[in-house]
């Protein structure tokens, strides 16, 4: 199989997720601009303004080395509801010490003077190379055009600008119909090279235009995140820069959020989650040369806990995840995997393996009618489940994974040169 | 680099593990010949002798689902003292169930049978594909023929026909002054694929003509083990079918070893462990298109664990590995996966990060020296050290990897196709 094959069988998975029309959202306006620092006839500095009155909730990475933008990020919003985000891709200002951190501040500062806004309400977001100091100059320099050109049609070029090594923009946008009021909620995202986040930084960024009080916002931004993008990541959030934003802008005035219990509250976060699962398959979808999306569903454990572990040991292993580019319905890999998860007392003769609904392994030996056809049809499918039956218990979890391909290898080993 | 290009690469960082002679241990007659059943034009079944009055010791794989021979070898071993070790290459004989335990079984009486010895004294070994059983009928027709021909001088022979995907043989020898006294400790062993060893079984025979006595013998096998084979591996022993066997013949009458904590204990051990570390390199280095032979050495952390965790989470970072394949001293990828190890209150303001001798990170920032001349330098080698130091303690460890190439995902891809 060439590059290109590889490329282009990821490209119509990452497109299988499906497009949306994206619906503006009042109170929220987008801009971008070339700095060209790293990347050349592209955009790559996008500023989003968010309306006085809105909620924001934040979460962060949890790597213990968060870069100098996260830092200043969780300070300013400790401070106050954020009214600016600026973010630059290309340069994720980790590793960069003080300098580093007083570049980011640098660009707050021009944002905010622009703006004529506190620094403190402005929050800076970068993704790209570890260890390299930014060029502010030529970021500040564009602060007062992309300002001029802010417009709620702005999502399709900001969600274009913050890429980086990723193949397709995320995007996606819904409206929700709440007790006869229609509610919008788009986001951006970008993030690939879901084999490990390291580098490859996730962004988010989601608005809705209700009115959402912010202690539930962050409760709903939490929830969202865990049923989402927490799902594809082996180690959680965990690369230097990792951050998802969710803006209430609340100029919807029919509907307030306020109770994380009501049915209302239920009846958005489902719209929600809905919006951060399809950003989230489009990442996981667009990870660094993967020719297939993979759901590891892992059934009939103890505990959450157990369930998740199996799952990501699975979705962790090379060797699996080489058989699921070479469309080999290895199951003898997935088994190891399994085995080698950190849970007390497996037994093997409770094990069963599917590969969508082909039963592979019946308690910890193949099925009788199994095949090695019926296995290698599903594997040819650039989306499968593989799904792991512990018999042990009620618990279930899933989570979403791709393969290891040339393509993965290539691109990661050719980043920088 | 062509796949050719890097193949070549390989076999030379093997090499440079070193070619000893290999002397012949009394007490111990090998043989092989060819099953045919997987490999064609090479001998895939060997049998070791071990002489009557020997001692044996052994650890196996921790993997959950420990495949038939190993439930067997436990089983036999628990019993007696083995006299006959029976190798096949090509199929691991796991995840097959009763059958599977049946054809084990056979294969143990078959050789039992023709050697006049009880059942129990014959311990089976299987590496290769999971989920297939064994043809058992091409590997005892050869037993006659096998045993016909064992001999002192057959460790080279039996060291090839255990290989699967390894693309050298493993063999160390060297002789031992102890006390005036010349002793003899000879390996063999398989193993690739290092990134993780899940399908990749390693399996190691040493013996020596040393007497020992048991209980120290299962005591220096540790020892060594925890010094070689277990540094090469990311989760400790848990293919399904890894086994590291140590024999002492007692051949040499001068010499008896009875007690740990003698001189002449650690004189031996000191001679073992450096049979066992020449073996485990060899199998790092010959890692599935591995080109270079990294160390990876985490200094002043609180505890071994600690270090052990640092230096895991380093090694199998998919995104280090990439960056060491491109020879690109992409600090920013270590960083990031120091950052994410499993270590309560890391500060990266102590972290220094060194390529060998050259210091890249000094507390959190790139070091002022620092050039990316002098990194790219050193990631030229086929062999390097990646030292981190935590500055939150005294305790050092060490493990040893390799990087991820596009060969590592060819042979995985392509291995069972």
């Amino acid at each position: 199989m060439s590059a290109n094959d590889s490329i282009n069988n990821k490209q119509s998975i990452a497109g299988e997720v499906g497009k949306n029309t994206i619906f503006p959202v009042s109170g929220i306006r987008l801009a971008t601009a070339a700095a060209g620092t790293k990347y050349q006839d592209r955009d790559d500095v996008a500023i989003i303004e968010i309306a006085l009155d809105s909620s924001v909730a934040a979460v962060f990475t949890k790597n213990a080395f968060c870069a100098a933008p996260v830092q200043i990020a969780r300070e300013h919003i400790a401070k106050t509801t954020p009214q600016y985000l600026v973010i630059n891709a290309g340069n994720a200002n980790a590793g960069t010490g003080q300098q580093g951190y007083a570049n980011g501040l640098e660009i707050c500062t021009v944002v905010a003077k622009t703006a004529s806004a506190p620094v403190e309400t402005v929050l800076p977001f970068s993704t790209g190379v570890i260890g390299e100091q930014l060029q502010v100059d030529s970021i500040t320099a564009l602060v007062p055009t992309i300002f001029a050109s802010l417009n709620e049609q702005g999502w399709e070029a900001a969600a274009a600008a913050i890429l980086t090594t990723d193949l397709v923009t995320k995007i996606a946008s819904t409206k929700v119909d709440i007790d006869g009021t229609e509610v919008t909620i788009t986001g951006i995202a970008k993030g690939s090279g879901m084999i490990r986040p390291d580098m490859a930084t996730m962004l988010a960024f989601v608005a809705t235009d209700v009115k959402i009080k912010p202690e539930v916002l962050q409760h709903l931004l939490k929830e969202s995140v865990s049923e989402s993008f927490n799902r594809i990541t082996v180690d959680g959030d965990t690369s230097t820069n990792d951050a998802c934003l969710l803006i209430a802008t609340g100029k919807i005035n029919d509907i307030y959020i306020n109770k994380t219990d009501s049915e209302t509250a239920r009846k958005f976060l489902q719209g929600l989650i809905q919006i951060c699962k399809s950003l989230a398959l489009k990442i996981v979808s667009d990870g660094e040369g993967a020719t297939k999306l993979v759901r590891v569903l892992v059934k009939e454990g103890k505990n959450a806990d157990e369930c998740f572990n199996v799952a990501y040991t699975v979705a962790h292993s090379p060797l699996v995840k080489t058989a699921l580019f070479a469309s080999d319905p290895n199951w003898g890999r997935i088994l190891a995997a399994v085995g080698r998860a950190d849970v007390d007392t497996l037994d093997i003769n409770k094990i069963s393996i599917f590969l969508d609904h082909v039963c592979v392994i019946e308690k910890g030996v193949p099925a009788e009618k199994y095949t090695e056809m019926d296995g290698n049809e599903i594997m040819q499918q650039s989306a499968l489940t593989i799904e792991i039956r512990l018999g042990r218990g009620t618990i279930a979890e899933h989570i979403w994974t791709t393969d290891l391909s040339y393509d993965y290898v290539k691109i990661n080993a050719e980043y920088r040169t």
